[in-house]
């Protein structure tokens, strides 16, 4: 992970702002003879696409990703991918305000600090928008690891917003798909959505906890010490916009665990070693168990609101700021498919990773172990 | 982060087995000219080291470190520092049962499964042990930074033990220094002992809560959008053994607060811009604002403890584990030098990525701004 | 450097095939604040672009570059630099032959036997199209350069095409421009120009070398032992497409050379330290010395030619082989700019990397030395 | 390649100055399962080993390898293997006049202005001693290549010294191991000694150049664009101290070649492709053939001279310098077990590196190819 580039060896490097002409990402070290259509990748990027429901930013975009390189006659060739996003509806509005105040709890103040230059325009490269370049490359991930390991899926949904979080009792994949909040509890969407038309209305917005579950992954994936499963899981999702907490398997609930009720039993199944819990979340001393990978991240509520806030301008006068325009009052929403996209490039990249140094040797257990 | 190094340019590579002749870290990257002894780097492993109290394992170590190159006369000189600390007190004993079966919550299985072969000789490269040349590592920064931005600290703390969390008004920093657990809650210190007394006697062990606070942060560091400063302070503090969750600033609480209450309102101050809240933590856009940082990590319950439990051997057969020897009831409380020096470390890498890039020129409030 | 990704902290990843819909290169680590603009940037792909005189190949592409992010009015936000070059000459034609035999010299084979897949189309991503990619972000990087160290320049000249090497004493860098060959020496142009021409209608191609000069560099730039600037500058010409060789300074002279002969003496001039002469090319230990930097690299023969060459097929058949089309006879000519490009990417990525670990902090000759 | 550590995921990092108490390498990335015992390693360290013949430095190390980590029970695990050789003979001398002039030719100067602060003592960081830390670690690659490509080896030979090339046609790897200089060539060996005799005699030192070879190297090594196997070969041997010159193949003779001449046509042979030539060096698009890879490169004189030489001091002032002390006076002899290292390791970083991303699949030439 270095500057606008991650992965070890699958490595993504995004570019592009939120109102420049386009955005997109060099996806490198894909593995050649995959399968890859740009309708494929649009499937993942339609899940992202902003408009789609009153939750979401009003933004019109089509998202439509072109690919410029990298495939010949429909498979991946084995050298760059450029994944390409036109941007179709950056409206041509005054930015004075928003350019020379900084919207607090925003990259404004901090871009500024940095560089001394910053693009204002819908938040420049800050711009959530840049996560559609990951979603891309995340189904150039999926593809590859949809040949490499067939029954792997790699799978999020909201599991809290605001103060309430879903009966995981309830929890039901296919309700996923149905309702504007990915959530798989059926209340919890009817009552959020109520929820959060009365924060809209009130000019403010709300954070959310997103929960993103990897099965069929195999065991012996993570490079100890400093390449480990869970370190990069972590980076990868701390990287997106507004997230301020992530946790693996038990994450935070571990802590008030005992050493007896933590421990993940170990049995010996038919069709080979069972765990009698999940408490790991899937990885142990940085590498998969072979468990489902549970990792979660909290997005914090939209920056940019109606609601006047107390800030200072670059002149480094007091003032104060409401953002207009065209903002998405839970953007934890959205980082749903963002989310899944980030976990499955970091799959594709252990899994590659690992088959580097160990060929994919695994050590046996039983008969000749 | 790849393998066995972190960090971008000021980069830490560690080595070494638990129970082997020795472990360290090279330390490449670092600035010439920075004075460094030996005592100075030794001083914060002391903080480490095994054995300070019955809280702690009672393996024997001095933890002593060797400063076998990259100084001369007393300061660095720009080229690799190795820093060796000699393992003195592995015992000699029957490791039969750990290298056959494998502990619930440990790395052991993993281990086994990804590489078909492992030293089981105290957890061999996955052992705790390794956290020694972090701390050993997180000296040589702290005395980098110390030279390059004098004003900066880097503390710790531990803030909850189990499920009882201290009282955060009652922090006192001086606290810290007085108590077993690095707690800043003289209360909390008292109840801890007490209840880790009877874990440790009932052959279990306990989860904990580490906060870190750096203050004195020059506004700028961080490198979006995949070299962002949260990120990377998330992967290094995930990178520790048994952490399992990390947050920033408001974390997974930010998930339920509105935007109206999340945003760090802005003020000019005598000396600057002033925040009139920190739920960013110090961190906005991946870029720090100036703001004290602040990040929390948890640490799960230690693996290796008295009480049976159900597990399997390499031959496939259900067994049970009972794991003797000298371990940490709660691996937490010596976490908290560790994420010390990995924040150190960090912070160190960031200021020279910076000023790679920027130069350490930054965009100005007020005046000419 | 690493797939397709060279540098350090300026990294430029490019992307690309010869016949797919455009090519380009990421630009990442750009200071900003550079003034940037798509003219300038185009002055240096003029350079390289193809159809400008006889001895290149007569493929029309127009090279114009678009700058898709990254720079903000006529500025760089230090953000990733999206530089795309649409390929607009791409012939259908029929590639059957091309498509099934190999050519000798060629990287068709070896990239058969590595991917298991090709696009064959102008040579795909092997082709010298790529290095379009290379010369614009070439660009950029002499934009910072300009800005950050005014006197520093860069230039390369054709000294040898086939058996013939310049006279030394002819060197006249305004020549350099006035010829379609980039070579210094006027008399060398006019031989050449006959001696290709014999060439081309033989159906035939011809090598050459490359000499490079920088001028200006500031003392201190290069990173003992592995990122050393001698080092990295061989990998990024070797790079190229057709480099068989490479040499600093003196080069494979130097093992001719006595100790006594070889060592470059030291005055101390009215300005500072001064050589008495360069065997080393500017360059010791890995570090820049303040001289001018000297690197040279061989170009071989374009293995693109019209006269029939013994070959195999994909089904294991032999084959012979002529490769119409469109080709440099002499690929060595506009591999001018090219090395130019690379050795300015090279020496930004060190100024950075440089004041990244010492600040631009420097021993002092004399006074307070 | 950065700062001290080259390679992609067969990483090697090194350490240590002449005089300090230890140098060494950790070696990461390395197969799990691979036998390493230190006596295999000290194979390759005695050949480069000082001491052993009157032209080469009479400093006495035993060079003695010791492994601190990553190997258990005689095989590697998989984690980072620590090699140390500890310094025995650094002799307690003066090395004022070292210490306060400038050797002309050497690193002296360079890391003066670089670092502000140097290590004297034998040269310290930049000295051949660093070298040997490159041989441990190509002792462990090619125990790991050993066991993946049983077939393959790697050799290197002088084959220029001075002025004074060998003969081609007299080449005799028996005879590399007969004489001091590593050298195919009887003839040359004999007329070499004498002729370094004179040279050792006369206070000066001289050049050479060593060729590498590697067969049985797989075809599909190289990761094209910018991780070409022949730009890491580059790049590794250009590391080397001394080296100027690196070539590839025809290397910079290629330059004189036709493209009819340079060409290497290819036949369907009865075990595969063949070729009728190898200009190429086994390398084509910066992928290996699978024909045997032939590297060049050229070592200059050793700067260290008894010849009084014009320099400056660090005050400013003009001066002599005589370098005393132990040196080789052809630093070129000692270079070829170090080139054959820095080979061996650059061509198990590819093994590894490609089968992350093809997973080792090839296209197939006949048949189904």
């Amino acid at each position: 992970m270095s500057l606008n580039t991650f992965g070890h060896v699958f490595r993504v490097t995004t570019w592009g702002e939120s109102h420049g002409p386009a955005l997109g990402a060099v996806v490198d070290g894909c593995p050649p003879g995959v399968p890859l259509a740009a309708e494929a990748i649009q499937h993942w990027l339609d899940r992202r696409k902003p408009g789609q429901n009153r939750f979401t930013t009003q933004r019109r975009e089509a998202d439509e990703v072109e690919i410029l390189s990298g495939v010949h006659e429909g498979v991946s060739t084995g050298t760059p991918i450029q994944l390409m996003i036109r941007n179709t509806d950056q409206r041509s509005k005054d930015y004075g305000a928003i350019a020379d105040s900084f919207r607090p709890g925003h990259a404004d103040y901090a871009y500024w600090v940095k560089y001394g230059v910053r693009d204002p325009r819908g938040g420049g490269r800050s711009s959530a928008r840049e996560t559609a370049a990951r979603v891309a490359a995340g189904g150039v991930a999926r593809a590859a690891l949809a040949q490499l390991v067939p029954g792997l899926t790699v799978r999020g949904a909201m599991v809290q917003m605001g103060a309430h979080a879903i009966d995981p009792a309830a929890w039901d994949w296919d309700e996923v798909e149905r309702n504007p909040f990915w959530t798989p509890d059926a209340k919890a969407a009817a009552a959020w959505a109520d929820e959060l038309d009365a924060i809209r209305k009130a000019g403010s917005s709300i954070g959310a906890v997103i929960e993103l579950r990897a099965s069929g992954v195999p065991a012996g994936l993570g490079a100890p010490i400093y390449g480990k499963l869970d370190q990069d899981i972590a980076a990868a999702l701390m990287s997106i916009n507004a997230v301020k907490g992530v946790e693996i398997g038990a994450g935070f609930a571990s802590a008030a665990l005992s050493g007896v009720e933590n421990a993940d039993e170990m049995r010996m199944g038919a069709e080979g070693p069972e765990f009698l819990s999940n408490n790991a979340g899937g990885i142990l001393g940085g590498i998969s168990t072979g468990q489902e990978i549970v990792a979660r991240f909290a997005v914090k509520p939209t920056s940019s609101i109606l609601t006047p806030r107390a800030t200072i301008d670059r002149a480094g006068r007091d003032a104060e700021i409401v953002t207009k325009g065209r903002h998405d009052p839970c953007v934890g929403i959205r980082a749903v498919p963002v989310g899944e996209a980030m976990l499955a490039c970091v799959l594709l990249d252990h899994l590659l990773l690992d088959r580097a140094q160990t060929g994919g040797a695994r050590g046996r257990i039983g008969a000749a172990g």
